[in-house]
């Protein structure tokens, strides 16, 4: 015990049991047994040492530490998400920790570059509306640490990606209302310099072609997706008068234009039938209640988590790309019932 | 240039300006004029500069790092101080990560234990519902480091709280039920062992004692506040057949009890009066319209951000106490509009 320090070979003399299992019990190892672990952890408060994580963390060259990026924790799709990883992360040993990008490039940087200096082990990302370029992720990457992406599909070399099929769940929303017998649905899209919302827009485009209607570029309103961008392009849908179908990218433009179509006393179903994508909890509690597409939100953070859990402890300098695909689910409500 | 690892030194001797302002630059720093900065971060990257931020750190003691440490991310309320801190710390050139508890103390324990290691500057808090001893979070306060504390209080020593005025909101929404001509006032409370859900149980009971109503602990409803719990307690409500208004302490709650009522033919507010506490946006939109009580959220959130950086920045050995009770608003809408 030099200067009064207790140290990992104190705690070892104290209990007769080599240094290496007491240093491997202080890091909660899963090769010590539970009750080697209680003794040594409780001589380690009798004797009142103090562990120096962060030498031992450069040492060991790991944290158990994993970060969640994406753009706004308040969305319901990415906090389910968020509760997908941490079920997973945190029964795998690893503390997870959250940045918000707000979709802006720079803060991402930003994050990046606090989570080098923090050396999270491995990164779960939804990148900003913003990232074209990747080099700020590439300097993780040459770390020789994984990121796995979700919900926006990015190309970084060597990564992993889980996503819905967008394309599928768009065209399947869309037959839906032709079925009910729309013939002019307007399509409420996000920004398309992204992938997503691109791969959406075929998903439209796809099912009007499938069942011989006119692709009419005027019925396709871009935006943020926003609540006022809702009521926007509701006041355009109105003027063009001959809208009876909506479908739009997110619940939250579909909800807030179904208001705007309400208060303009326009019957939904009756004169435009809906349809919402994200099946937030307000698409069941408003009325009429809202048809959307639900993600499965929970299960892409599980399978995310464990996907990075594995590429964090089979390290190896080359991570084979192992992306995924799910389905998603239209989930019929009172706003696209037309008899 | 050593072994081909570009260091401070090499850029300062290329450009000419000493290696102590090149180390601000790279950090960031405010002391160094904006041009300065542009001239050594072209230089660095030009010769490919990597900065080794965590010896930086271990130098500095600092890592401009701020955490926000929360039950639970994907709640309106918090998700909206969310919003607030990080305006405020990034701002003030401050990165942020947020960590969620899920109101579980040995999840908080962990997190604290992770804060540590990651040598983050300061803490934001809303404590879990399970932490009664604040022996972890002694742990971070030891290390000269501050943490404040919002939504519920703690009393941990030298910490600063940011809160409203739980006894005051909940006494004004008992009144404005009782002015409504609410005789048989239904409370649905949180867990009483939280301080927070103390002080509106007793704002409830102030107000029902003002008007000369007998406080009927039959009324009062015990529970975590899910939907589930909203549903659960509206059942029982029934029962008792004599309830005329109902007074929620959150939103969730109330709103899933709304449904549940109005599946039963109960009209709102003709029947039983409701109000809940929160201001979540869903509030706004059902049908009738929820009267809520509004947090300032994005302020709290702002506030705790500034007294935070302020503490970070005038580090002293004990750090000064400077706790705020704000106001909040109630918001009057249909649920409780009785002639």
């Amino acid at each position: 015990m030099k200067n009064g320090k207790i140290t990992i070979h104190d705690i070892s003399k104290a209990l007769g049991i080599d240094s290496s299992t007491v240093s491997r019990a202080l890091n909660d190892s899963p090769r010590v047994s539970k009750k080697t672990k209680e003794i040594i952890l409780n001589k380690a408060k009798e004797v009142g040492y103090q562990r120096n994580s962060l030498a031992s963390n450069l040492r060991t060259n790991k944290t158990h530490t994993i970060a969640v990026v994406l753009p706004r924790v308040s969305r319901y799709f990415f906090a389910t998400v968020i509760a997908g990883i941490e079920e997973t992360a945190y029964e795998a040993g690893y503390n997870v920790i959250i940045c918000q990008s707000l979709d802006n490039l720079n803060r991402e940087k930003k994050i990046i570059s606090t989570l080098i200096s923090n050396r999270v082990d491995g990164i779960i990302m939804s990148i900003s509306m913003e990232t074209t370029n990747y080099e700020h992720l590439q300097a993780y990457k040459k770390l020789g640490k994984p990121i796995v992406f979700f919900d926006r599909p990015c190309s970084l070399n060597n990564c992993s990606n889980i996503n819905i099929n967008n394309f599928q769940s768009s065209f399947n929303a869309t037959k839906h209302l032709i079925l009910k017998g729309c013939k002019h649905i307007a399509y409420f899209s996000g920004s398309l310099d992204i992938e997503l919302y691109r791969q959406r827009k075929n998903g439209y485009i796809a099912a009007l072609n499938e069942h011989n209607i006119k692709v009419n570029e005027h019925y396709i309103f871009e935006s943020n997706l926003s609540e006022e961008d809702g009521i926007k392009s509701a006041k355009k849908i109105l003027q063009l008068k001959s809208i009876d179908g909506l479908y739009s990218s997110n619940d939250t433009a579909a909800i807030s234009a179904m208001q705007y179509l309400k208060s303009k006393n326009i019957r939904i179903p009756e004169d435009i039938a809906v349809v919402g994508f994200n099946n937030d909890p307000i698409s069941a509690i408003i009325e009429p209640s809202l048809t959307t597409i639900n993600q499965p939100a929970f299960k892409i953070g599980k399978i995310a988590s464990n996907l990075l859990v594995d590429q964090i402890e089979n390290k190896t300098t080359n991570i084979k790309e192992q992306s995924k695909l799910l389905n998603s689910e239209l989930i019929i409500r009172n706003s696209s019932k037309k008899v």
